[in-house]
């Protein structure tokens, strides 16, 4: 990707705040003739529209239907396609679990064993309570080996998050989980040079946990897969001269944030403490990154009317943003949720943009079809950041 | 390109099915204001205008005029720039000549030979029927050599595909053809190991064919240039999980898509046959792609008024389509064909989509300039796939 190179050149740290507010899963899909964003009722949005410029964004590329992770990145300047984000890493920023470099983590199950071979590889779905003991029971008992830490936290039900701290450790690890029911527990195995010590420590692991578990009725079991270490990814610092905050209150979001060099700010979860939170911080920082999520979760639910509720409820916020004169203001998404759909699309994002630079165009309506009009055009999210930065004053002029 | 990649972690097997209507040169340019497509009356490609939603679509790149190979894979999801296809695999499936795997094929001339020096490479245009006789005649004698088959295909007056059949040959040769006029033959030469016994090959018929023809009074040499192996593209059962499925009436279209994995039905010259076959062989296949002529051969030979008749005669078939039902209709070109400009254009071609999860535009009328301001924006041509994939619900998400 060449806006990496060519933003670390580019770059210069200025006065200038940007306020990126993401409304996660905000495109959605007519029913009866009009999307969640065109039922909702949105004064400020459809203002900023007027006074702004608009245009349509694809997370990745047309057609393809992001993760969260993959869309984020995009929207913060990160080729998804190019930056690696393991699944382990997302279940561990997810869960809130702090990975520091050379940390290994993994997606771990409880299963139930039954003569040698996995009977349930979710254990019955143990409540999470139940989860919460076992991985207490765990962190307390596993014998300790020298040079190795192991921790548990858990998850929902069956789902857990394990993490390996010893030095030299590798990520070119197989899945240890047979992926069906009435198979043996399966080892993990390095694929590369350089993760033999990790599958060592891994194995283990499995057999403790087999050993202090093995009174236990349902889960007696660990499967782990989705193996990743910290990655290391260019922090916004390096690449483009920024002291940005993320403002969010689901742990994935504030995960990968500080996993690119954000600080990450405590937010409970009232929609009015975002707003609290980016007052509070104004000065400290240029760059800020504002995540609502109910829009999203609506969408996600199959809940049409929840999600213009949502739309409507962020939208009386707008007005706090612009009492702090940001230099810019963009209001989009990571990636579409339509409600009909119930689950993450493909379709591209609305996108605004208020500074002085902008050239405003015809769009006066907040909506997906007002914005595919506008005069932005559509464009790979990735192109956010540099817009966000030029904007701003924050990126000077390449080649003479 | 990323997209193979994603596309193999990515698509998955279902029931929908997607019909792809290509009508060949269909973008235009205007006389006494109107293009071609706008002069025709299109009430039912109207109608799907307004259904659904439109763009435009590059087949390369802006500026770029595309040959119908490029264009076409363009449209299948293959990178047009990194997908091998010679002139020589080009013209054998252009004149229907079956190529397996490990045949090499070149695009031939007959020439006139005289003391030594090509006099004329086009052996003074002899007439097609002439050309075929000499085809006929150089199948017949030209010496048997053990483990080698060599065949030619007469084309149009001095023209010929030839194919040689033999274990391990390579296709970096050099062109055997002095290109100007009294020059001698020119042999060719391997360019790279592996090659060299194809040249051997290559060579020795080529001084065959001046002994077979000695008595011949123009065309007594061949000339062969673009020699290509069957190249190996990655088939689209594999690519996308697709039982695809191709209904042309030309040899080229017919070969394209057999190349990558397509189903080619026999289809007759009457486009009523287009859509017979394609209700026959209906519940087969998910993917079928309907290849259209009329319009790109009129555009050719700059017939306006014969452009304008093809696409109204083409419009009255689209019900047809309709009554199967498909989960995603896309109806687009390859390229453009100006009848003013009697060949392909770089003009970027209309493209409508219908499918239950496209957001309906405000297109009413399908035409170049009302494609233009649809609401999938201008693109690459190569995303034609992933998004109609997307629409039938035929890709995973990416990421978590």
């Amino acid at each position: 990707m060449e806006w990496d190179h060519l933003a670390r050149e580019l770059s210069v740290q200025t006065d200038s705040k940007i306020v990126l507010l993401v409304i996660d899963g905000l495109g959605g899909l007519p029913w009866n003739d009009k999307t969640e964003l065109e039922t909702a009722e949105t004064q400020h949005l459809d203002r900023l529209a007027l006074r702004g410029c608009c245009g349509v964004t694809d997370p990745i590329f047309m057609g393809i239907t992001p993760g969260s992770g993959p869309a984020h990145l995009a929207l913060f300047g990160y080729d998804p396609l190019h930056t690696p984000l393991g699944r382990g890493i997302l279940e561990a920023l997810g869960s809130d679990v702090e990975v520091r470099q050379g940390d290994l983590v993994a997606r771990g199950n409880f299963a139930t064993l039954q003569n040698g071979r996995i009977a349930d590889r979710r254990a019955g779905r143990i409540p999470t309570a139940e989860c919460e003991r076992l991985c207490a029971k765990l962190n307390a008992a596993l014998p300790v080996r020298p040079g190795t830490e192991v921790a548990l936290f858990a998850g929902k039900e069956h789902r857990f998050v394990a993490r390996f701290r010893a030095a030299g450790l590798g990520d070119a690890l197989t899945d240890a989980d047979p992926q069906k029911d009435g198979l043996p527990p399966l080892p993990t195995r390095a694929e590369a040079a350089g993760s033999e010590k990790a599958a060592a420590i891994v194995n283990a692991f499995l057999d403790d946990v087999v050993r202090v578990l093995a009174e236990e009725p349902a889960a007696n079991a660990a499967l782990l897969r989705g193996f990743s270490l910290q990655p290391t990814i260019p922090q916004m610092q390096e690449l483009y001269k920024l002291r940005p905050a993320a403002i969010a209150n689901y742990p994935m979001y504030k995960g990968l944030a500080r996993l690119i060099g954000m600080k990450a700010y405590p937010v409970g979860a009232e929609t009015r403490e975002l707003f609290d939170t980016l007052e509070a911080h104004w000065a400290e920082h240029d760059f800020f990154y504002v995540h609502f999520k109910r829009t999203d979760s609506a969408g996600e639910d199959g809940r049409f009317e929840a999600k213009v509720k949502a739309i409507e409820e962020i939208d009386a916020f707008i007005p706090r943003i612009e009492a702090l004169k940001p230099d810019v203001l963009v209001v989009t998404s990571d990636h579409s949720t339509p409600a009909l759909m119930k689950g993450h699309s493909f379709h591209p994002n609305p996108f605004l943009l208020i500074a002085a630079s902008a050239l405003p165009d015809n769009t006066g309506v907040f909506t997906e079809r007002d914005c595919a009009q506008g005069n932005l055009g559509r464009f790979r999210s990735i192109y956010a950041m540099p817009l966000m930065l030029a904007h701003a004053g924050k990126l000077k002029k390449y080649g003479a």
